[in-house]
């Protein structure tokens, strides 16, 4: 048995509202909530059914601290799997410390950061992998990463890993009957069909860990350095990028956010912007010095936006220097993906532009180049495109299955090089019982994803990151 | 009829937090809910109980937005007095957002500041001052202040002018019959009698206006300037007052909220600490630029601290400047309250104490005067308990009603005027139909108070006050 002391903890965000809810789970959750409660209608919360709201005052000593509305729902048809009430009182920060306060001196302890889903995983309600999407979809600002974080909440992510793993379970009890057996040397466990399931999970996990690239920057961002020199134009482009976006935001009042400038979402998928200074040659040490900074700043990108002035084209041997400087990234950068935007295109005539295509086009190393003018918002909607392209949304339209979590990472890849170890087992013939170690090393590791196998550290680096209330 | 169109806003504070809760409300709140919902157990929304929550999912176009709990209220029983459903999400903002947009297209509009409170004034859930006492409550940050608010939006404000306008509404009528009879000089409505209410309202209505003084203050907080010059210990003395206080606020996590520096609860009341400078006699310029300033900050002020750092008292002829000092303050600003507070009263000897004692005891003005060491926290609760006797807490300790809204008082103060003409109107014998219109008058500015005489400029202004969602 698990302990199953009250907590309570605000649920909604602090600060002043409309209404503010808080959360109290545990064996005693309702009676406690009875004790402090004076229903309209003169009920006993206790004799309530499950998933329904009563309308009442919250008393403290005949002082009536507010009008509430209170949820109801029994064990083990909550989301922690406990007794859970919901008060859902008036948004003032006084009434919710007024309550908390009150809750506390009844019994309540303050939950800690994550323990209501904690709860629900000791509880059996959900796997480990769904816990931790329950943070992830929190902290989701865009579509995208809502998606994955959705996806894996509602269990995708474990029911594939979780088939795997019964299958292989089904193997291992095998092949351990075959050690009482050792002396006759008998087979239980069919080779043949256990080499396929090997190669199998091989393949699904090979599939994960490649989807953990496109997941990481899903979940964090794809980082694009954008290399100019001051006044090409920067903040206009940022600004022409953001501005459909934030209008879309702004429309639902009381729900606008602060948007980070250098944060954006294109398609739904989020782009972190790093500004750096352009690499221009040069002799001076300062002026070097600035060079290798934009440089380590490129190395944390995957994308680099090389942004030109395109009036400033119109200089004798400019487009030169572009082209040397552009080649020069593309050497010292070739896994990175190279985008050259020519911005104030309007102020180019039309022969400078074609002169300009014409040399950038018949360079070797022939980058992707777009026209643009940010501020009168032309070839906007193309970056964006050519932005989007960069990413590998198939997966996520096919509604695959998409590692985003460190943790899976690490736990996939120790469990693809132990399916690995099986695998050469079985090809070399080993004998059961080794073949029966590296089997249970393989399940270790599907259990470290779906918190079959667990511990208190692991519990608590994971839950630790989440909010007060969740 | 009302307009009920369905309505949609966020009823929690914006940010991220566990959940958010998104109210709708309408005749068609309940059907929207359903077409945008799929039931855990494919339940109908439409055909579920009053005060019933449903476990599902947000569907955009077979793209799942949210796992998320809805809570059905049929009309007339929910808040507004129509059809409502609250969507409990995760409290990300992407999910609040897209859940809203997707509620926007399916035929809901924003809601307007204090929409529902509107609407459930309207619907005549409660009356236009229960209203008022909403925001009151959302924006109370104290015992005092929540404890009015409470008060009025329970209904002990209006029930108290709701009987009298009833009584009043009585006579009207009997006097107004008297009009349709006016040949025949009948008096249906007995004149002492009628006196006699007459009286008891005029009691009433001055008890209510007097009780605006003080609540006004608690609700707004009592200004308190503190005259000192740099160094006494300002700011020991505002830190050794808010520790207490403090304390209790961070001992819930999650509910810790901003302190402003100079706003202090002290036994559940607010005080708002006004800092100015000393206002030593000078004939520099610039100086005499600064006092003025002091006397136009303790002109806002209903309390004047005047703190003096104690040991400087050591120093020849300090205390007869001090005893100058207080006594022009007194002199100044007759009608406020003045307390002198010694602070460092651990630096002076017995005999220096007994001498500042004895001088300003035997000064003819004696104002009250207190001893403490703000640094060594003593002395500290008798400065709270002096604050606190400066409030007359007496109508607040008995639960009497208490006014603090200017556009009552201001009602009020109108509808004494009147019940004061109609009682003019009946020592001198006036006609009844001249009685009569005095009397419609009271009863207008009743009205006006409670919400069964008003206009939409009135309701504008009021709900404009109030937050989105509420």
């Amino acid at each position: 048995m698990f302990n199953q002391d009250a907590i309570v903890a605000l649920a909604t965000p602090s600060g002043a509202g409309a209404i503010a809810v808080i959360r109290v789970s545990g064996n005693d959750a309702i009676a406690i909530g009875n004790s402090v409660f004076r229903s309209i209608k003169s009920k006993n919360l206790e004799l309530q059914k499950s998933h329904t709201l009563h309308l009442g005052h919250i008393i403290d000593n005949n002082k009536t601290l507010d009008e509430v509305l209170i949820s109801i729902f029994k064990a083990p048809n909550s989301y922690t799997g406990e007794n859970t009430i919901e008060i859902s009182c008036h948004g003032s920060t006084y009434i919710q410390q007024q309550i908390i306060q009150l809750l506390l001196r009844k019994g309540c302890r303050m939950a800690n950061a994550g323990e209501f889903t904690l709860r629900s995983f000791l509880n059996g309600k959900i796997d480990l992998s769904q816990a931790e999407a329950v943070a992830d979809l929190i902290s989701s600002d865009n579509e995208a990463s809502h998606q994955i974080a959705m996806q894996q909440m509602r269990g995708g992510f474990s029911n594939k890993l979780g088939h795997l793993r019964q299958e292989l379970l089904n193997f291992a009890s095998l092949i351990e009957l075959e050690l009482d057996f050792a002396e006759e040397d008998v087979a239980f466990a069919d080779r043949t069909e256990f080499f396929n399931l090997v190669n199998r999970i091989e393949l699904v996990l090979k599939r994960l860990i490649d989807s953990f690239a496109v997941g990481n920057v899903i979940k964090n961002g794809i980082p694009v350095a954008i290399v100019g020199e001051p006044n090409v134009g920067k903040s206009t482009l940022l600004n022409a990028l953001l501005n459909e976006e934030r209008a879309i935001v702004s429309e639902i009042a009381g729900t606008t956010r602060d948007t980070i400038e250098d944060e954006l979402v294109i398609g739904g998928i989020g782009f972190r912007f790093i500004d750096t200074a352009g690499i221009r040659e040069t002799n001076d040490i300062i002026e070097g010095l600035g060079i290798q900074k934009t440089f380590e700043k490129i190395e944390q990108a995957q994308v680099i936006l090389y942004l030109v002035d395109g009036s400033r084209l119109l200089v004798d041997g400019a487009i030169d220097s572009l082209i040397i400087e552009v080649n020069k990234i593309q050497n010292q950068f070739p896994l990175k993906t190279l985008l050259v935007v020519i911005n104030k295109k309007d102020l180019l005539s039309n022969e400078i532009f074609q002169v300009v295509q014409h040399k950038l086009a018949t360079n070797n190393q022939q980058p992707t180049t777009i026209y643009l003018s940010a501020k009168n918002n032309i070839g906007i909607e193309d970056l964006k495109n050519q932005l989007l392209s960069f990413v590998n949304t198939g997966a996520l339209r096919n509604n695959e299955t998409i590692v985003t979590n460190t943790r899976h990472y690490d736990s996939l890849l120790k469990a693809l090089n132990e399916i690995q170890n099986v695998k050469f087992g079985i090809e070399s013939n080993l004998s059961s019982d080794l073949l029966a170690i590296d089997i249970r090393e393989t399940l270790y590791h599907f259990g470290m994803i779906t918190g079959e196998v667990t511990n208190d550290e692991l519990l608590g680096n994971i839950f630790a990151n989440f909010c007060i209330g969740k």
